[in-house]
């Protein structure tokens, strides 16, 4: 069976406690353990700064909806390659936005996908983000402005697509496989 | 209810008699028509000539599997970012090859989906193709000789990197959408 | 003597009769058989689908002069490297603007070459499809709607980039070889 | 005077306890507090789980010297023209390699830098991470095992490239101002 | 008339008198003044060393023969996409190789040219040097020297691509126009 | 010790008399020779035109000053990974601009650096220039004017842009080697 990491992968029983219990709990929640849990808890300590991280930026209430939110993962990950991220975040995706169709479309091209002007501004700055950030300047934070993004969405959507920078480089460096689960999560119309 | 084309789309009734058979034995095998059919009658002439260029290269016996030239369609046409033909021809991959996973792994990152070597090989040749045709040389034939291809299978794997080169430019000029019934085929594990 | 192909290529006698009376009328007109019917000739399925799409797109009438569709040809196949057709349709691009400097322009560099601003927009367009077919969207064709280009010639110039996108990668992967009378035609000034 | 982020800055003494005691020991430490500290602390548990990640990386043991860690992260925001990184981690990594010259050289070329082949290899792949992770393979792996890196090693080349690629969009997306002090520092010949 | 510069050009009379006379030779020998030498005459103390250094390197006796020398320069002025030394010294080329073809071949794509193997490993060195230099190294070195090239021809090749990038850069910054002459000089076999 | 070019350099002593003496000035003056007249000048006449062409490009009098045509040194050099360009012109920005920062800000990311809105129009289009000057056209001429260059300014940012993308390749070429002394020349506040 293919593994799911290139590196070594713990045992969850043989991690430290916090995230053993962290890991747990997901477990508990979604019915099985994404494998980014495992892949990354090799190194307990990146580990917990990662989860920490995500959950900062992907769990709380904001100026973003958690579905918006998803598709900047989505559309970043996938001018990444990032095969993980793409199956899993967008398996997310079409749950939280209860639309099976969404995710692939995202991934594909944002521009054709059933999306608002205002999604597909918010997709062109973290794809901006994601690609150039040495080029983001007062122009792209007034283009947000005007559809309707104060600063603090624009932080949200800029370094949402910064974490994930850095988790699709974790990810295509482990060789993370996504678990067989999320491929067809959210595809059954509501 | 968005258009399946920014362009005049035309009634299957009103198309030249050729085009509409063809459209329907279509319809009457898979259930329901394409939108590639529809958005490309617009020009009847180019219609005619499109698809049989892509009978000639996709449906005929060769040295590829038809779930192989799937694979070349999608990690192309996911390159070019055509929303039309990752949709579609992901669902056939899928059916093809019997694989629920393998059509959104070769379009997210074709050197981490389950694939053999020789597949992968065919892929880069492809993607080589696709993306700086100018460059394909004397090393790339030795390279795909190594894993076993002959020279007509190199004509097959560059004719449809090609061919799609082609429709994944058409599909975007056009805005093509994919019909709703693509995304979730040959999903089903066998 | 170079081969014109990488690949077999047909004696022309022992082609079907439909591929056989098609280029021998091509070369009575000539005065040549152009390399590209022969080389492609090697797939006669393949080969009568490009010649019709060929057709059906340069031979018309509409809103696109001759000339300005061989200056979209010469364009983005110098763009994509394509010896064959930079060669052969500069020619055909001299003589059907009668201008024998008009092809060496473009294929270097049409911003720089004798065209009205309307040409240049056109194949800014035309490029635009070549290179990155997926960013096309609204403000492309409104662009062009003010150079007074409709929607039926943006899908001419957009389709005839796009089948040159096929035949510059044909020709790259077989390494398809201009004639020699090519090179000269349509230089005497007029 | 230019502030030091685009984002609002919190006044330390107002920050959590947590943050409030981890920026002072790092002022008590340098005699100043560097500005990704109070920038980043705009959001509290963002910038927690940023240093602790930070620290989890680049203060441990292990097989990479601290100047190499440094190393890896200069090469890799020069090429992401992040101005923030390449300022204080080139003082630091002055400091760390006792060597004036070796930050300027490895931000500018680091194939040109006074640097062993070994760590001109380390460097190649920390920007293959960084450029084009979707890309990395066995090949890699093999060519670092060459020079004496073990898969732990690469793990630490690769998540060092991966976090900068974080911190860089940050600091691009707020405009991240160096300390004055940076510039200088470690520039003294030993 | 389309003027041959976007900048004012002197007349030759007007010239010191220096400049006047190396002009007035070129036009005694050719029986025109190439658009160069008017174009650049605008600031006369650039336009010396232009040409000192032009001709140092393409004057000269040495290990590459004159026309190898223009191949590089219509291999490396195509690829910046320069008009004005594509055209110009295309038929320089032309007429040094006594090869009424090659100057097309070279300039659309070298790799499919009538070219030795050492004259393409000569053309690909070129191009390096024009495009990434930063990346030339020592594999680049010894690639040549199995060619037969020794360091003082591989200096030639790197400093000809080094001269006709800060060329190019004047002739699209100026919008030279190449002179209707040589559009069909060396054209006719010999 | 490491050479400062990998061709043979001369000794000044053995060098033509006016090579000589030009170069025992610039020592006198300055109190070291700079490695790039020792490393040029391996190959005298193309040296001879090497600093003629520098000197009439930064040595005299004109729209910029001495200051902002050392910003375009750098920042092109740095876009062009040239290890020598960057460091000695840093040395000389700094002191120009009597500003210890300027040259690692612009080196770095010019758009962040301390700056006026003029002097980021200005390396906007003379990293145009050095990147794809092929699409310099009005709409560049008419942002500058709009910031106050006219056109003579506008040649002369074009043509530092212009001498330094042959300047860097050359440096790339030769591996030529910075001096030391020019690391840490500036950067005392003033």
């Amino acid at each position: 069976m293919t593994p799911i990491s290139r590196f070594p992968v713990p045992d969850v029983l043989d991690l430290p406690e916090d995230l053993r219990t962290r890991i747990l709990a997901v477990q508990e929640k979604s019915g099985f353990i994404p494998n980014v849990f495992l892949a990354l808890a090799h190194r307990p300590a990146e580990a917990r700064a990662f989860f920490d991280y995500h959950d900062a930026l992907m769990e709380k209430d904001g100026p973003l909806t958690k579905a918006e939110r998803e598709m900047i993962v989505v559309a970043t990950s996938a001018a990444n390659e990032c095969q993980y991220c793409v199956v899993a975040h967008g398996a997310i995706l079409r749950i939280r936005a209860k639309n099976p169709l969404i995710a692939d479309q995202v991934a594909v091209n944002y521009r054709k996908a059933d999306l608002t002007d205002r999604q597909k501004a918010m997709l062109a700055f973290a794809l901006k983000v994601s690609r150039e950030a040495q080029a983001v300047g007062d122009a792209d934070f007034e283009a947000l402005h005007a559809h309707g993004f104060d600063d603090e969405a624009i932080w949200d959507i800029g370094a949402i697509a910064a974490f994930f920078a850095l988790s699709n480089r974790m990810a295509n460096l482990t060789s993370m496989r996504p678990n067989g689960e999320f491929y067809a999560m959210g595809r059954q119309p509501r």
